[in-house]
């Protein structure tokens, strides 16, 4: 039996849904609670734990942990975690909560998905969480915004998990839990595998980048976002078809497996890739590709600060390691895909097309170069821009 | 001041090659001993020795240590050593040395490369050294046939080399010893450098694997064998100027250094990558590219078996890690260059050319794809080709 990474924290995985047969009990007694409304990001992250993908956390964090996170990036025991992972709420109704009190978890339809047992209320300095996690604290950030229009109280407390909403039905043969990679991984003999973190397409620097980490790990998770994402970006189903084909079309079988996850992007850039390396652990992957502005927004990251918070962290943090590659690109005079590490050549021979230009290629109907993306892909593309016109 | 990787051994390096000031009356005492003449390969080993490059080892190999590396890859001590460095001398000439006695140890030219103290005299039995070492006996094996026609008896002892031979003066700014690599490595800041081993000019396939290597470490040691080679082979200062067309036009400044070393293939396949690795640690690189068939020769190794012997021995017997690659070409259908685990197409999109096919194609003048080989190197290749002609 080959061996995976371990789960962080060095324990087994800890995921938080409720066995099948208590749910209908648990969510009965949760129907008669006091309902705390969640953001779309709280429900992501209560996604992220019920699945297990956030071992060994059991809850939304308190005040101690929540400041260990922010200024160390540890928890009050020492445990290793970039970004705190908490609930808000509105004060008039934080007011009505005593510590002790068990509570619902709704999203913004009223839907129950979990229960959450009121161990620690709590007020933060949020510009104190935006400064330390996002590195800013201007609202233009879109993760930041959230962080800033939040409640002005944090309830905190082991959670219990009752739904995964729909991603589970919506993208079957997609939605697979930490246990269920690892058991994917298990099947195919795997115990190096490199995870590929996506929100977009996969064009042929994608491919590329992907492609190396091929070279170097028995295997690749291709790892989309299913949460939330930023206005304009494609939708989850048509980047899936669209990868679907490059897989099946430019990848060896038996080298990729590909996922998707419920969390919603904070885009907060160093700090969320080294998030992103922690949960992929759990996921049973022992790389993570960091490409160039991981997770990053604009211009509020440098392109390789993502690469530099690895080396500043303490040794032993996490098992699972950054596969560091600086940008991709077709370069003509290398006749080639290339990285800026491994190409000498200016920026007149190589091939950059940003989103927008892409946007506008497509909403024109120009060619694409087939140096930038492949014909199967761009087809499940330009079928999809076609009808949004 | 980065951390390279410990020399084998876990100690310091251990170049034998007698200080300079002590050389002069070494060599006058040597100058009365007893000749053995040593085979080139055995020139080759005493370089490897004086250079430090076979750190920890002292001399050549008595007995124990040569029945341990046949069968467990081990010295006495249990040292991971794959191949074992022996030196041999014909019966009658062995008959004339006592143990404790120094010998000179000369080349075929009769010049003194050094001295051995003579602690052991034993016989082998060369058949079994070469079926667990070549896995072969067959003579048509050119490192089978060197060792099969050897002398029938080993010396074994500490060794004084006194020698360098015409490397350094032939291959200035090329020939440099493992102390002098790590201190390359030391001033451009790399802890972790890939070691990439040729014998041949370096066409776009192996422009690739060495590029995949850029990817994930610090820097490239491109380390070319300048001890002899097969027949048929580019000579190594016509080698060293395609190699040197390369790198000036297709890497990126600071990220490569080269360097040769006086090593005689012997083509052990799966054995010699160990060494080749084992070696490479001593130069300061914490990987190998092992690509398709290394060191290997004819078919007398499974492809891939110099890939699987590295997971088949024990854990910690070296630190330099393997970086398997497997077959690399450029593929039509990709657009690209491609490995056979990242390229799903068929054999007839792929572009092969052997190197019986690519002489003739010199031979002939005809017009080499640029998809094979950069039009900088096929010059360089070209001249010399045209010269011999």
């Amino acid at each position: 039996m080959s061996k995976l990474t371990t789960p962080h924290g060095n324990g087994s995985l800890n995921p938080l849904l409720a066995p099948e047969e208590e749910r209908k009990s648990v969510l009965k007694r949760a129907e008669r609670l006091r309902r705390v409304p969640m953001s779309s990001r709280e429900v992501s992250d209560l996604l992220m734990l019920a699945m297990g993908a956030y071992t060994p956390l059991t809850g939304f964090m308190g005040a101690a942990d929540w400041r260990g996170c922010c200024t160390d990036m540890k928890t009050a025991d020492g445990l290793f975690w970039p970004i705190p992972i908490t609930l808000s709420c509105e004060s008039d109704l934080a007011d009505g909560i005593t510590v002790g009190d068990e509570v619902a978890l709704v999203d913004a339809a009223g839907t129950i998905f979990g229960t959450l047992e009121v161990a620690e209320k709590y007020v933060i300095d949020r510009a104190f969480e935006c400064s330390h996690v996002y590195r800013t604290t201007d609202v233009a950030h879109a993760g930041v915004e959230k962080v800033m229009r939040q409640g002005t109280v944090n309830l905190a407390g082991p959670v219990i998990a009752l739904n995964e909403g729909q991603y589970a039905k919506t993208y079957p043969g997609l939605y697979y839990r930490p246990a269920e990679t690892r058991a994917l991984f298990q099947d195919q003999g795997w115990t190096t595998v490199a995870a590929f973190q996506t929100r977009n397409p996969m064009h042929r620097s994608h491919e590329y980048l992907a492609k190396i980490a091929v070279e170097i790990c028995d295997g690749l998770l291709i790892h989309q976002v299913l949460g939330a994402l930023k206005p304009g970006d494609v939708p989850a189903a048509v980047r899936v078809a669209s990868i679907d084909a490059l897989v099946a079309n430019y990848f060896v079988p038996g080298t990729v497996v590909q996922a998707g996850y419920p969390i919603e992007m904070r885009y907060a850039g160093p700090r969320e890739a080294l998030l992103h390396a922690v949960f992929r652990q759990n996921f049973g992957c022992s790389h993570l590709v960091v490409g160039r502005d991981h997770a990053g927004l604009g211009d509020f990251y440098g392109p390789l600060d993502a690469h530099h918070i690895f080396n500043e962290i303490d040794k032993g943090s996490m098992e699972i390691q950054p596969l560091k590659i600086d940008i991709t690109f077709h370069c003509y005079r290398c006749g080639g895909m290339a990285t800026g590490r491994t190409c000498p050549h200016g920026e007149e021979d190589r091939l950059n097309i940003s989103g927008t230009r892409l946007r506008e290629m497509f909403a024109n109907g120009e060619q694409i170069p087939m140096e930038y993306s492949r014909s199967e892909v761009l087809d499940v593309l330009r079928a999809y821009y076609d009808d949004v016109e």
